[in-house]
């Protein structure tokens, strides 16, 4: 048993010389190497795309999305939808730690959520036992390994299954919220009402404090009502996050013209880079965690009204972020009783 | 006169709530409000795309091309690619000023370059006196409005214009770099031999001092030596950047499994983000100043080996950057003469 690179490229087929997310094809063996970790996989959470998309393709047909998966692994050694690109994450046992697999507290038995796509996990599939068109999930017999570098969650006791998965889905927002909040901020959630927004209005109501504002932007009436009730902000505001100029005034309204040191983009719809800009003030910082977020939009956008503002790519992965997220279910009940209405 | 909005929304005709640059159509009357600028514009300087697409439309015939920005600006009120969506620069003279003018030491006559998109500038053309097709240029008779938050560096009387709008176009680089490197960093500039690269690598070298390393990544060889000669790096690697896996194994060779502190990408090709993820160590920066650069491919690749890193868009403003920029070239003997052979 030898050692493997760290990010996985020893099992790249082709091309070669490319990482295993942008690979075609990667080797699914079930052999772990020294650093790599093997799991028995029970479920599949595809990525909400890449079903959506085998879901049309198949006209629902089970039979069809069955093959159809059975097909792409096959194929890739990898569950990535070849059209959208994407994976998502899985559900499994641990089998078998090699012995230079970086996390000593890991034990056979263990039963963990990867955070790393499964557009870059080996995968084998030996039966495809449910197909779920309501939740995206898919129960299977077979098995997976991680790379040395492949983030994953051992499953809490305390927590639904579900749940867990829901919140850990989007754990690197409040974990970036963080960090990046501190006391007596001004801060905006600009799609403060789905999923990761919630997680991120709490978080910034505990970093901001008393002296402290959280304004969330919400789209819908009923989402803003909820964000109220739950006590997650100091102010809603009912707003198209795609109308700048409109967002701009209703902040300030709130703000006066200094608007926000901190702003957190929640939304999952293209177009809001502008918004989240202008209400930002000079110095301040913009997360960006939504994935609609266009590159040169953000960059030409700040420019072009004299922004000075440090402006962040949302990356999934933060360390600490699956504890911190699983501790605000832990803390919010009333969080809680929302996902597990919504999620689970 | 009355006050306009300090980003230009006053001006928007057409579709009505967004902002000048999203806009298809604004109101270019070159007459001003309380908060804006007008000048009276002698060059323009296509952005390189849009240039690009306008020559191969009109088969680089200069009265076809002639016509086609007449039409663009005639139809737009700006001189905005349909097909690019980008813009350019402007030098011009100050003609007149609004009393909320914000800059309170200019003077009318002041020659200056807008640092502002074209893409959303007013602008209307009497008279197109000269089409450039080597640089890009085009001297016209006309006036453009800047508005409250516009950006724009008055020309100094000691460096050519040519040059000093070269190194005024990338601007925002060297001055995030001034802002990210500390001393003793590991700072790594990925396409460094570029012009801003060049820009970045300087001021890398200051602020990493004598206890810092920085390392340049070049794809050819000519460009490599350049850097090696001029003293702007402490090692330099020909390596193609949408190769990860060679790239991180060639940096390991300098630095060791610490990788980099920082790491700036400055190249004009896509596919480069896995690179400059995996040479960042955790809890590093990655400075995104190229525009190919891909939010998605940034955000999932980060996550993907899990990598703790900060990845930053590159905002193209930040305070005091012409000053940086046009100080490099004062003090750099070097840079200026490498610049005044490439760009003028
Ligand atoms: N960076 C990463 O690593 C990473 C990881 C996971 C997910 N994500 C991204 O994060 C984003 C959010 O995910 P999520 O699960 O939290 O989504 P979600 O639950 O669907 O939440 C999206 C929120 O945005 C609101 N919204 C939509 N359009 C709006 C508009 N025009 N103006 C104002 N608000 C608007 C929605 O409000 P209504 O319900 O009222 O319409 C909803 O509350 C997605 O883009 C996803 O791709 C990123
Ligand atoms: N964020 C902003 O506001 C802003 C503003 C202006 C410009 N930009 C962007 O900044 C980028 C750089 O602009 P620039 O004017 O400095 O461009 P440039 O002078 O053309 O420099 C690009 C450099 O990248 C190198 N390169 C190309 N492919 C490479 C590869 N595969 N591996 C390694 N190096 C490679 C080139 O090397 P060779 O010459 O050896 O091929 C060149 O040295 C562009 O993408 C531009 O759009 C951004």
């Amino acid at each position: 048993m030898i050692k493997g690179c760290p990010f996985g490229t020893h099992r790249v087929i082709e091309p070669m010389g490319t990482m295993p997310q942008a690979a075609l094809k990667i080797d699914n063996t079930m052999k772990i190497k020294n650093n790599e970790l093997l799991l028995d996989v029970m479920t599949l959470n595809i990525d909400s795309a890449s079903f959506t998309q085998i879901k049309e393709a198949c006209n629902k047909d089970i039979d069809k999305m069955t093959t159809m998966i059975n097909e792409i692994v096959g194929e890739r050694g990898k569950m990535q939808n070849p059209v959208t690109g994407s994976g998502g994450m899985l559900i499994g046992v641990v089998k078998e730690i090699g012995p230079d697999f970086p996390d000593k507290s890991l034990k056979v038995g263990d039963k963990l959520a990867t955070l790393v796509s499964l557009s870059l996990t080996p995968l084998k599939i030996n039966k495809i036992k449910n197909v779920n068109v309501s939740n995206d999930q898919v129960d299977i017999d077979g098995q997976a390994i991680l790379f040395e570098t492949g983030i994953y969650s051992v499953l809490p006791a305390d927590i639904p299954e579900k749940l867990a998965l829901a919140a850990l889905d989007v754990a690197g927002a409040p974990a970036q919220v963080e960090r990046l909040v501190k006391e007596g901020d001004t801060v905006c959630i600009i799609g403060g009402g789905g999923k990761s927004g919630v997680l991120c209005a709490y978080q910034a109501m505990v970093n901001a404090g008393a002296s402290g504002k959280v304004i969330v932007i919400e789209y819908s009436e009923e989402n803003a009502k909820r964000i109220l009730d739950m006590n997650l902000a100091h102010h809603v505001i009912i707003a198209d996050a795609t109308k700048p100029v409109e967002v701009y005034e209703k902040v300030k309204e709130i703000t006066g013209e200094d608007v926000c040191d901190v702003v957190i983009n929640n939304v999952n719809v293209a177009n809001t880079e502008m918004s989240s800009i202008l209400i930002t003030k000079d110095d301040g910082v913009v997360y960006f965690f939504s994935m609609a977020t266009s590159f040169t939009k953000a960059a030409l956008g700040a420019e072009g009204v004299g922004k000075d503002v440090q402006m962040i790519v949302g990356n999934g992965y933060a360390k600490g972020h699956a504890d911190l997220t699983l501790g605000i279910i832990r803390e919010s009940k009333t969080i809680r009783n929302l996902f597990e209405k919504l999620y689970v």
